[in-house]
């Protein structure tokens, strides 16, 4: 129900058009137009009337054209949270290549993790005859999911790993991940845990790693309410300052624990920057093990993340259910803890 | 005549079908559909006979569905080489924000540094309705420009100042931020440089900046044939890789000069790892200035390149030529030379 063949080309349900929404919606075609292309021009309350008569219709801008056109444009769509670090470079970059490999073409929008902006980005895509996406995370209105099954539009949800959702997922437990390296820490000592972590709001990663790390605290006796969180935008400077803060505390942590290897390398580069000896004042972890883990010094203890695998095997389920293959398929992909020498014996 | 409003608004031009693509190609309409979509699937020879015919027609797919949509789909379109690491991250982040602000959308391809490949790209984001398009750089066959111009899509070269081109440009001299950063390294007593460089085919900016450095050893009296350069795609590993070859020579250099800011964290790791001291045993230096150089250690000597700023002012550029200022701007930026520990004095 929620993914297969595009409806377009089998029983198409009747096509909605501008007009429809405009008569729904009591306004002219031309402001339909201008909140689905510019909606920043519309006031709040058009914007509301407008959006419930194309979501009440199921109108996709463009559909018409997209239909006249031929019955795949071979164009996937991906959106990713951001552009401006290497979290999802190396993925998206495999992506793009099987993809290509598959006689697709792929575009990118990045989301600056605003929900919002991932929705108006989905209806873009597919209004630009996206025939699939590639959405990373899974936590987002359950209207976008109604909106891209009620489409037809083939979606693979990345960086996680879902087998009881209705959507094909492909990726690892980042909750189990987190706790396996929390527990690996514990198991040298540590019983001192801070955390800077990304911003958790609409980041179901960020929070699944945290969670990660309580579990491990649990599991250890220790309470999980004293871990100390910073939660922050993922950003060199930004880990750099929060880790600054961790070590103002009276009561300093043995460990910092990273949401991701661009906030460690932060608390790393503060670290020297303090005086403090990596691993022998202060131990730091990361996650995702991207290139730039190894060359730090000391070099990042972290999750190795398979990016590379995950870009591939996303693009290659994304193809097999865009040219007819409805089946679900939900791939989980090892990550392994690499021990390098910013965690330390306590 | 090469940019300005989209033509379809006013005078159009007849506009070609895919059939008279087929007709003049001799293939038939859904060869042409595959050539265009799919092209691996098609001969060698078949392909280019349809895009003979496409480039003589000025054929866009898709365009008549565009003609029917809305005049401006607020979508625009942008290829960079690689979304791999941080060099064009952070500029294209930047350019999504404002046009945002502007109410447009952003569809990022990448082009893996392969020009066929970019070519493809442009004719998918135009088939997809783009209004505009950012290109990196300038060094791409006339044909494109053409097509472009043929077609009235607004474009802006980045990453490149331009004044005596047709299209609008926005970004800086590459040559001559290099050759400054070469005077530099030369006014603090070296004389035997080496550069790792990006692969130099289809890449202007890899190749003016080589260029930039052999301008200042001619200027000092050194011959510019006896620098010695390592070609090799941007990547940490092989900036690495580079480095140590480098430094297996008899007559080692006592500066190496990076192509970026990539290249150079790798050859600084490899350095550590073969137990040099940077700089007092060799001084590195990259070009960029992405967040990473100044985290390393020692922190890296480079070229501060406005990322952020070149994103904001392309954005403004292409939208405000995309609303029908047809008039071809060049925008200049100033970049630095940033002194930090990795280069010392011979």
């Amino acid at each position: 129900m929620v993914t297969g063949p595009d409806p377009v080309t089998s029983q198409s349900p009747p096509i909605p058009t501008l007009e429809d929404v405009a008569r729904r919606a009591g306004v002219s075609t031309a402001t339909v137009s201008r909140c689905l292309n510019a909606q920043h021009k519309v006031s709040q309350d058009t914007r509301e009337k407008v959006m419930k008569a194309v979501d009440a219709l199921g109108y996709t801008p463009n559909f018409g054209a997209r239909a006249m056109a031929a019955k795949r444009t071979h164009t996937i769509g991906a959106i990713v949270p951001t552009m401006e670090n290497a979290i999802f470079a190396r993925g998206l970059q495999a992506f793009q290549e099987t993809l290509h490999d598959l006689g697709y073409n792929l575009l990118v929008s990045s989301s600056a993790y605003q929900p919002s902006l991932e929705a108006e980005q989905i209806r873009a895509l597919v209004a630009r005859g996206a025939d699939g996406l590639l959405l990373i995370g899974y936590e987002r209105e359950q209207a976008i999911y109604d909106y891209l099954a009620q489409r037809g539009v083939p979606t693979v949800l990345a960086w996680a790993f879902l087998p009881d959702r209705p959507q094909a997922s492909v990726g690892f437990d980042n909750r189990a991940a987190m706790r396996k390296l929390a527990e690996t820490v514990m198991s040298m000592g540590h019983q001192k845990i801070a955390a800077i972590s990304g911003l958790v709001k609409g980041n179901d990663r960020a929070a699944d790693r945290l969670a990660g790390i309580r579990d491990a605290m649990t599991d250890k006796g220790l309470d999980p309410a004293e871990l100390v969180v910073i939660e922050t935008p993922y950003d060199i400077a930004n880990g750099a300052a929060a880790f600054a803060t961790l070590m103002q505390a009276d009561d300093k942590p043995t460990i910092v624990m990273c949401g991701n290897d661009v906030l460690a390398a932060g608390a790393l580069s503060k670290a020297v920057a303090l005086g403090l000896r990596v691993p022998d004042d202060v131990s730091i972890t990361g996650f995702d093990d991207i290139e730039l883990a190894g060359i730090l010094h000391p070099p990042l203890t972290t999750v190795h993340v398979p990016h590379r695998e995950m870009g591939r095997a996303a693009a290659r389920d994304l193809v097999h259910m865009i040219e007819g293959h409805p089946a679900i398929t939900h791939r989980q992909l090892d990550v392994a803890i690499v021990m390098r020498g910013s965690l330390g014996r306590l």
